[in-house]
């Protein structure tokens, strides 16, 4: 296996551009950052998340990259929508006993700017905390402070 | 640059616990899939997508692996919501004429149930077709055939 | 209290438009719909509602009538959600065991078309049906077949 | 037209409970809130609502009455919705030039209680303000100060 991924490594390297190569120095510091338990999912540690948590509110923020673009060259949604995810169940997740955890049961987003720039913060807070459901907000935000999304969603608590 | 790709895949790998193993590979020749272009992005590489389109439809299938799991273990909800957004954006997008995209403004997810077994397929409808927007229906199921979520989103139509 | 009533009525006719009028008997109309039991609910009523359901779906079709408009003289989008939310609702409670009721935790709507014409039509088809909570998607059309409406909900069983 | 009218009112009292009579007083003094013009619209004098509104947000207040239940005797989530819709609409068209009307394109309702007491007062903000489009915000209260509804939407502008 581990012969298997240097020669899988050496053959991409060959075929790379530029960005290519920035792509997969990108993937290989993500898994590393699940491996060294930087981060604790290869979600995570792909998107290299960074996250400030407290009871009101849970900020992740995570580095633009074009492995992370879609055929127009911009922030696929679909990434947004899985950090924006990420911070409102982090959130939903910290006001849970242990034993718990909080599942997502439906998503909504508003897309309303381009995901440029350098960086995408985005931030949660609890709209309403019930004992078996919570709905919780968000929004993303690029380096120049503009916001390029808003979401809210409802999240199940489930025994693990 | 390559010299240091090497480096840092070797120290991945001393530090590997088989699965981080199997999460290096999946990485790795997902990247390869946009390199030898296989794939037009690098997520869709990264997610080893398959797509079947015509004017009615389009379905997008992906393998399911640990890479793609929340801190619950199961599929990450965003990562579901990454492969439908592919999925009905390039319905939207077929339907385009050249110079056009389509860019998503809203989206809307339910999620049923979770994401195991083998493969996620996710397949895409038109719901409602205008000249500015397109209102798009998508479904994701697993292996086994269970439903695991269902959404629809708008998409406006920009000039590239 | 009947007195009152009767002068209530001559007061608004007397400074009544033949749509005031129009309106005034709209709205006696609806709610004899609900005295004489040809509706359960004064809302149902009001709106003069006609439902068909079975098993697979729900269909309840409702007048149009200038007392439904919004500010532009167009149907208000409220109205349109009130038959789709009711349509829906409908087909989730047919599916429940008796003592059980349906509740609506969430519910997405995308407006397609102004809701002009004689008519609106909404129908409703399960999505998802689990033991505590169910996925219902809701279309709504006008006279000459147009689709004004496409909604999708999550619906919660109740003990009554 | 007027004679009937007197009929079609005198024979709904005959058969009438102390809540069809109540009923009848709701929507009566409803339409006159229209002919009086207290409101602009039927729907807004239906609902009795009262609104204030400055540039940073929209309130409006309806009082609950049995006319606007469902058949499990709670406030109609339609109505909610209208409530709401109607709220966040204000507040879009407040911030369009003279000649331009916001539509409602996409609407999506978080239900978070029973809807319940004298009042449910909904206050609108802005998420995002375009040029074409905006995102709105909505929350619903009752009378206890408790949040039964978190809303949000996507509002197009048109030209009247």
């Amino acid at each position: 296996m581990k012969d298997h991924l240097i020669k899988l490594l050496e053959t991409c390297i060959e075929n790379s551009s530029d960005e290519d190569l920035g792509a997969l120095s990108f993937v290989l510091e993500g898994i590393q950052n699940k491996i060294t338990e930087k981060n604790t999912t290869y979600i995570d540690g792909l998107l290299h998340m960074e996250r400030k948590l407290d009871e009101n509110s849970c900020e992740i923020t995570v580095p633009n990259n074009p492995i992370l673009y879609n055929n127009l060259n911009i922030l696929h949604g679909g990434i947004t929508a899985t950090v924006l995810d990420t911070t409102m169940g982090t959130l939903a997740n910290y006001h849970l006993p242990e034993g718990f955890g909080a599942v997502t049961n439906q998503l909504n987003i508003h897309y309303i700017a381009p995901g440029t720039g350098d960086k995408i913060r985005c931030r949660a807070e609890i709209v309403h905390k019930g004992s078996k459901t919570m709905v919780i907000s968000g929004e993303a935000f690029r380096s120049d402070g503009k916001k390029i999304a808003y979401a809210t969603g409802t999240f199940f608590t489930i025994q693990k």
